[in-house]
């Protein structure tokens, strides 16, 4: 045991907080917008680049493995039978930032690197995930590249075309890859004994409570419904109030019903709501609207409790809808499960950072995360999150700070170590 | 006395409605698209095609006078001093109705057609009235022609441009008119003893209250306002309730305030409000929106009373950016004071519509007509209202009535005959 203490700290002290800063200014160069931005879309130039970029970065002991989608996975130790695997991708939104993604990557190849430089006896030897494709910013469908490493990508995504009506299907022949069976995992899954990612918080909860490392529990499911309120377009000024039916301040009334019942549900347990844009439709200042469109995100780590404020959300719709005499109809556009990482994972991982006197807390995930489709397979499954700067992500702005970084790579690299 | 009813009733005999369906029909053919609605924008060739359609109507005795922004005014009785003006617009919103504007002059035509044939004698031989340009559609400007008829027309509409980039002078000159000096009526207007507008309704009151005429004692002042309400973008998923700056939320509440505010005060007075838009800029499905704006359009008839409303609404929605802890800015759009409509005008009408026996009533206008720009100068002016079928306007489904047209035409028949 004070061996293995040993190879940590000395793994500890190969950790350069400055490299990985570095690492992440040279990539944001890569599909680096004028304001600072970046926009590198999954399977384009940018993300290609971004993929060799890295790879450059390997030292000649690694065996580097491209699967037939463009995930890459590096290994010093390629003939064990079970290695830990640990990475994110490198794509990104239009204009996004230079951490989400990235920043895994980074973080997780200087875990790995300082691993093996250590010489750290190792139960599992670890393997530096890259993949493809984890924003649905341009074909619409997320974490590409982890669910074809894992055999899991449906014929929908495969067929999703971007905005200039290109398939993914394409765009990854394009990228020069040769995909064949769906329904089987483009790299050796079984190989996977367990995987750990890095990424921001993409929230305000660690920043507002001050903590530099959050251990995700559980990834919060997601259910997404487009309403559709339909009343009478009218002259504003010559139909009095009482003839109306306004489908705007119907909608209105909806989304404040939406956001009380959201908030008294979050203070008894694991919720978050959302109405994120309204659409007027031949909205004008001297008309009242006739028909309104928004949708609702609602997502829970507790699929009991958010199945209950739905309902209760979609009965209160109704009855507005009712009192207003207006109509709406209600589309469902998706509906996913919660994902509890694997219990075992998340106390090795709260160990790890109690070991290396972060300050650190145990919390759900709002956003998916390529991490996600690993634990929905039965892979034991961690992720770690640093801090997001004012919440921001997906955006130019992105920022986290020095001793997130850092006592996450420890802590990353310590789980590495010690996980059996 | 028994002679003025004998040629009022000999004017009657003369008007014929299946006469003004057709002409209507007529117009509605230039301008007119494929579903039936029609787009005869200002000073377009549509509108040009129109004024010629009307002008073919007319009867070898009457002189017809083309003003200097294209205005057609004709009269069997040029000679005369002081003239009964009766008509209306001809141009139409993209993809308008057939009536709004267009049944108004050609119910002026009949009602003309019928005093001058009846031999009646009238105090103020009357005038037909063709107006360029009522609607805003195309420069963003309304009652183009009748202000500039009166010299009230700004030198802001003069130069605003349509979304081609055509200033308004430049469309009138293209048209084949000279406009000179903007400060001077374009017309004669001294000649003009008293104005007279038929128009549909554009709203629901007299068809809720199964009356075929409306005699219009007002028309609401309007004021607007644009306010912006801005909060924080975060992730829908990552970020709690209680950390969100929702501006979306907060503007809903704010809508449904104003919705509550206007109703309370609609039943205590003349009032009607609309927030007929919203806009929530880079809204998505999976954001908390950091930045909404919507319109506040609110009319009364008294302009008291309006601004009673206007601070109690203004005060609340600071109250509401208060709690929500969002910020808003408000952008005075516009602000015009109610147009009473001459009382002893209103009377006669009044007083015509018994004499007909329709079912009227007296009420406010909600909309602006170009009538009003008469009254506002002191020429006294009065507007009779036909039904709109399920309040349609703008659009092209715009109906009214058999009965409205018929009474509202010998009503101001009999206006044009009797007022002294």
């Amino acid at each position: 045991m004070r061996l293995v203490q040993k190879r940590i700290q000395e793994a500890f002290d190969l950790i350069s907080v400055d490299r990985i800063y570095r690492r992440i200014e040279q990539l944001g160069k890569i599909g680096g917008n004028s304001d600072g931005g970046v926009t590198r879309l999954a399977y384009s130039d940018a993300e290609n680049e971004a993929f060799a970029y890295v790879r450059k970065l390997l030292s000649d002991e690694y065996v580097v493995e491209e699967d037939s989608v463009g995930n890459l996975f590096a290994t010093r130790d390629p003939d064990t039978d079970r290695s830990i695997y640990t990475g994110s991708h490198l794509d990104t939104v239009f204009n996004g930032g230079r951490l989400d993604g990235a920043l895994g990557v980074i973080c997780s190849l200087e875990a790995v690197d300082a691993v093996y430089e250590s010489d750290a006896t190792v139960a599992y030897p670890p393997t530096l995930a890259m993949l493809r494709a984890e924003e649905s910013a341009r074909f619409g469908h997320h974490t590409v590249g982890s669910r074809a490493s894992l055999g899991t990508l449906g014929v929908d995504a495969f067929s999703a075309v971007d905005q200039n009506g290109m398939p993914l299907w394409r765009a990854i022949q394009s990228a020069g890859f040769r995909p064949k069976n769906l329904s089987e995992p483009s790299t050796c899954s079984d190989r996977i004994a367990a995987f750990l990612e890095v990424h921001i918080e993409q929230g305000r909860k660690l920043e507002e409570t001050d903590t530099d490392v959050g251990v995700v529990s559980s990834i919060r499911g997601t259910v997404r419904h487009r309403f559709t309120v339909t009343g009478d377009y009218d002259h504003s000024g010559a139909t009095p109030m009482s003839l109306r039916r306004d489908a705007l301040a119907a909608a209105s009334d909806m989304i404040v019903t939406i956001q009380d019942i959201v908030e008294d549900a979050a203070m008894a347990g694991d919720i978050v709501g959302t109405v994120g844009r309204i659409d007027s439709k031949d909205g004008a200042i001297n008309k009242v609207c006739g028909e309104v469109k928004f949708p609702l995100d609602l997502r829970s780590s507790n699929v009991e409790y958010r199945d209950t404020v739905e309902s209760t959300i979609v009965d209160e719709i109704k009855r507005i809808a009712d009192v207003r005499e207006v109509t709406v109809e209600s589309e469902l556009i998706d509906r996913t499960m919660p994902v509890v990482l694997d219990t075992e994972i998340v106390s090795s991982l709260q160990s790890a950072a109690g070991s290396v006197e972060t300050q650190y807390r145990r919390m759900p995930s709002g956003g998916g995360h390529d991490a996600m489709n690993f634990q929905e397979v039965g892979i034991p499954t961690g992720i770690l999150f640093v801090p997001s700067i004012d919440g921001v992500s997906h955006h130019p702005d992105e920022q986290t700070t020095r001793k997130g970084i850092h006592d996450a790579t420890r802590t990353l690299a310590s789980t590495l170590i010690e996980y059996e």
